[in-house]
């Protein structure tokens, strides 16, 4: 299969709430990007974080396997340095193979 | 009329959860993929789901008839397989003739 | 200014529901694409309505004049025939003037 | 690092209602536009907000530094003039270096 997709994508949005209020696990607030490589070779990736009033923090270091899905969740990075609660963010996805992207999120709803 | 749109779509994203939280069926939580055929040929499609810890699983086969639109609920997918819950997943459209998608999805939310 | 978007633009995923879960009518179920000229002149839209089962209905014709936005939701279409309840369909929009089109929806939550 | 992104770009929803539905800050509503400014120098942007039926409004003046991220709301827009509340608008943005966009939005729902 020929590869599909960019290998540089840009999220604008984003932001992790201090507190979910949820406690289903499914429910509870996160932002996730959804990762698909289609090709036949590993793609490794590198996620620079912007911020609004400091450097930008990266690269996080992530692969995704040839033929898989990776629904990554920005909780759950943690080198260089967890993503800060409560701060707006934006994210730069950069690939050595092509892959695509959407994203996902669920935010915090009140109860 | 001539076509529209293009004839290989993915979409990263995707998640059934096992348990609905609704009792409306119109609510009920599903991921819908909505692709339209502008064309006057019937689209036949080839439906590939990648996960994060397996191979794919495809071709699912669907059919949209010459100017018609299908909102195709993951949720019926039967074969070769259902559609895990609970899992995150991707997908790869592949069609004959060009063609539309977006996507749509009701998230079950809590009660 | 110069023209800015394009003149064909197809949403695929379209659904009013039967009933709406709000009193409130900022929050009424309802469908919207939201059109925006940037242009000197009047766009003319001929909007054609995509179902799963029988043949396409339209045009539906709207203007939007010189610098102006539209957000015009699909439940107050009249002619040639109201958008049917509680069914799929789809839509394509063709403008004589470039426009830019997002779409925008609210689905009837539950109380 | 290069530029990414458009110079140009048109977000054709937009509404912010007169009465949110939270008291939560992080949920109250608003219309947020996420803006990236991935290159060295600092981005101009200039806002024109469209109206359904008065003359667009603006410019709204607005920069985003090098290698830092704005999630703009629009709320927070006071010149030339508020953004009026229940009232639809589109927004069109026009800037100096390449950028990206993505929108963000945060409907009151009923509680």
């Amino acid at each position: 299969m020929t590869t599909l997709g960019q290998t540089r994508w840009a999220i604008a949005e984003g932001y992790i709430p201090a507190q979910s209020s949820f406690s289903d696990p499914a429910l509870v607030s996160h932002e996730t990007a959804c990762i698909l490589n289609v090709g036949e070779t590993t793609a490794h990736l590198r996620i620079t974080v912007y911020f609004a009033d400091r450097e930008p923090v990266g690269p996080y270091l992530v692969t995704v396997p040839a033929r898989r899905t990776l629904h990554l969740r920005f909780n759950d990075l943690e080198r260089p340095e967890p993503i800060p609660r409560d701060t707006p963010y934006s994210s730069l996805f950069e690939s050595d193979v092509s892959w695509c992207n959407t994203r996902d999120w669920i935010r915090g709803a009140p109860k």
